[in-house]
C-alpha cells in the first residue's frame, strides 16, 4: 500500500507548491520549469523503453483540418467536448462593428466565422489523413500533441488543454491487436515501475446523450479499450493516466487506409496523459522531488 | 556571403524530405523527428545563452481565457489573425439538429458558440494577467507556447500554427528597455552564430486597415521593435525568425502590474520563431544534417 501524499486538497497543494498555476478559467493552467521537468523525464523514459517499436517520430500543432475531423465519429460522440477555431474575415467596416460591439461589453463572437481547423481532441486523430492509400507493411508512429476536450473543471488533473504522448500502430488486425496487448501490459508496468498505485481496467469513455449508451456498450463488449487508473485528486474516483485502444478498422476505413489486399487497415494505439501522470507522482511520492524515491528519480533522470 | 542551398522550390524541397508534411489546409503541417531535434537543440542552445537571465520558466497551454485577450488590443489590431474557440453547447435536441446539418454536408458550426478561451496570438500574453498586482523587484520569465495565426499561405515559414520561445522581462521602463536592447544584439549574435546570414532592422508588423497605418508609424517612431530577417523561401523578402519588443507600459496598465511606488511596470520581451529558426537553418545548410558545418551541429547537439 503506497502512503499518499498531500492534505486533503491535493489540488490546493499543487497550487500552493506554484507547480501549476490557474486562469481564470477552469481547466486552464501554466505549468512550472518543475511540472515541465517531470513531464519531460517521463517521455525520455517511454521513449526509452518504446525503443522496440522502431516508431518514425511526427509531431502536430494543435489543431488539424476541419475537413479530417468530419471523417471521425467525434461530432456524433463527443459534440460537447469539441473545439472549433472561428476568426474573422470581415471587412473595415465589420471590423467597426466588431470593434463597438466588443466595447459595449456584447458577444462580439457572432460576428467571427469557422476557419478551416479543428482543435485536436485526441493526439492521433491528425495522423490518419497522411495515411491515405495503400500501406506498405507495418507502421508505428511516435505522436505527441496537446489535444483539447471542453470539460471545465475544478479538478486539477481534468484540463481543458494537456498533452498526450502515443504510439500508433497501423496494419493488420492481428498487429493492431497484438499493440494493443502488448501496451495494455507495458503502460501499466511502466507505471506500476515508477512507484504509482496503478490498476487496468475496461474504459468507460463520456460518450454523449441516449445514444451514447449504446456505443458505451459496443465498446466494452468487444473489449477494446483499457485505461491506467491512479488516485490523483480522489481514492474513490482514480483519474484515467493512461489508455490502450484497439480501433479495428474504424480509420482505416474512414481515411482510406489500405493493406495489400485491398481491405482497410486496422490500427491501435496507447497513449499517456503527460499532465495527469506528473501529478500522478506528485501525489504519489509528494510535492517536493527531493522526497521522492531516489529509483524513480534516476528512471526519470531527475 | 553564405551559399543558400535547396532548389529554385525551397519549400518543396522540404516536402520530399519529408522533413515537414502537409495537411489539406494552408499552414498547418506536421514536423518530423530530424525537424523537432533541430527545433530542441536550438532550444537548448537559447537556454544556455539565456542562463544569465536567471528566468523562472513557465508554460502555457495553446490557449488562454477570453478576457485576457480582451485586455490587449489585438481585437484592434489585428482582427483578422485571432483564432477563438468555440464549441457546442446544446441539448440532445440540438445535437440531432447539428448531426444533421452535418451529415447534408451545410454548415453545421453556426450552431457552435464561443467557449471562455482564445488561441494564443503571442507567447507572453497569458503571462500579463498571472503577475496583476504590486511587482517585488525585477522578473524574467522563460515562456514557449503554441501561438496561433489565421493567414493561410502556401510559403511554408508561415505557419498558422507555430512555437515562438521567449523571455519576458517585467520591470521599470530601464529594466525594460534594457532587456530590449540586450536581446537585439544578443539574438543577432546568436543566428549569426550559428551560421545564418542574419540582419537586424526595425519591425513591420501587419496591423489591420487604415487605422492600422497610424499603429505603424507609431510603432517605428518609437522605435519598439526589431526584427532578425533571414531569406528562407525568398531572398527578396527574407523571413522574420526573431523579434525584440519594448512595450512600454501597455501590459501594465492594462494588466494592472504596479511598480512599489503605484506606477505600471513596463515590459519587454525577445521571441524566436522556432519552426522559422529551424527552416532558416536547413536553408543555409543543407537538408540533411550530416552536411551541415560542425561547428553548428556541435552547438546544436545534433
Amino acid at each position: 500500500m503506497c502512503e499518499l501524499h498531500g492534505g486533503e486538497d491535493f489540488g490546493q497543494d499543487v497550487l500552493d507548491a506554484g507547480l501549476l498555476v490557474r486562469s481564470s478559467v477552469r481547466g486552464v493552467v501554466a505549468r512550472s520549469g518543475t511540472f515541465e521537468g517531470v513531464v519531460e523525464g517521463f517521455e525520455a523514459y517511454v521513449t526509452r523503453h518504446g525503443a522496440d517499436q522502431q516508431a518514425e517520430v511526427l509531431r502536430f500543432p494543435p489543431l488539424f483540418p476541419r475537413a479530417d475531423y468530419g471523417r471521425v465519429n467525434h461530432i456524433h460522440n463527443f459534440p460537447d467536448l469539441l473545439g472549433s477555431v472561428h476568426t474573422f474575415l470581415g471587412s473595415e467596416r465589420d471590423h467597426r462593428k466588431l470593434v463597438l460591439e466588443f466595447e459595449d461589453g456584447q458577444d462580439w463572437t457572432r460576428g467571427l466565422v469557422s476557419a478551416e481547423t479543428m482543435l485536436i481532441p485526441a493526439a492521433c486523430y491528425p495522423l490518419y489523413p497522411l495515411l491515405e492509400g495503400e500501406l506498405t507493411g507495418t507502421r508505428c508512429v511516435d505522436l505527441r500533441s496537446w489535444v483539447f476536450r471542453h470539460e471545465p473543471s475544478d479538478d486539477l488533473p481534468r484540463m481543458q488543454c494537456f498533452r498526450q504522448r502515443e504510439y500508433v500502430r497501423v496494419g493488420t488486425a492481428d498487429q493492431a491487436w497484438a499493440h494493443r496487448e502488448l501496451w495494455r501490459e507495458r503502460a501499466l508496468e511502466l507505471l506500476l515501475n515508477l512507484g504509482l498505485p496503478a490498476v487496468s481496467q475496461p474504459a468507460n469513455d463520456p460518450f454523449f446523450g441516449r445514444g451514447g449508451r449504446l456505443a458505451k456498450a459496443t465498446q466494452r463488449e468487444q473489449d477494446l479499450k483499457y485505461e491506467v487508473l491512479v488516485p490523483v485528486t480522489s481514492t474513490d474516483k482514480p483519474t484515467a493516466i493512461s489508455s490502450q485502444n484497439c480501433h479495428l478498422d474504424a480509420f482505416g476505413t474512414a481515411f482510406g487506409i489500405r493493406l495489400p489486399d485491398g481491405s482497410p487497415a486496422h490500427t491501435a494505439c496507447v497513449g499517456f496523459g503527460l499532465e495527469r501522470i506528473a501529478l500522478a507522482l506528485f501525489k504519489t511520492h509528494g510535492l517536493r522531488l527531493e522526497d521522492w524515491p531516489t529509483s524513480v528519480r534516476a528512471e526519470l533522470g531527475l
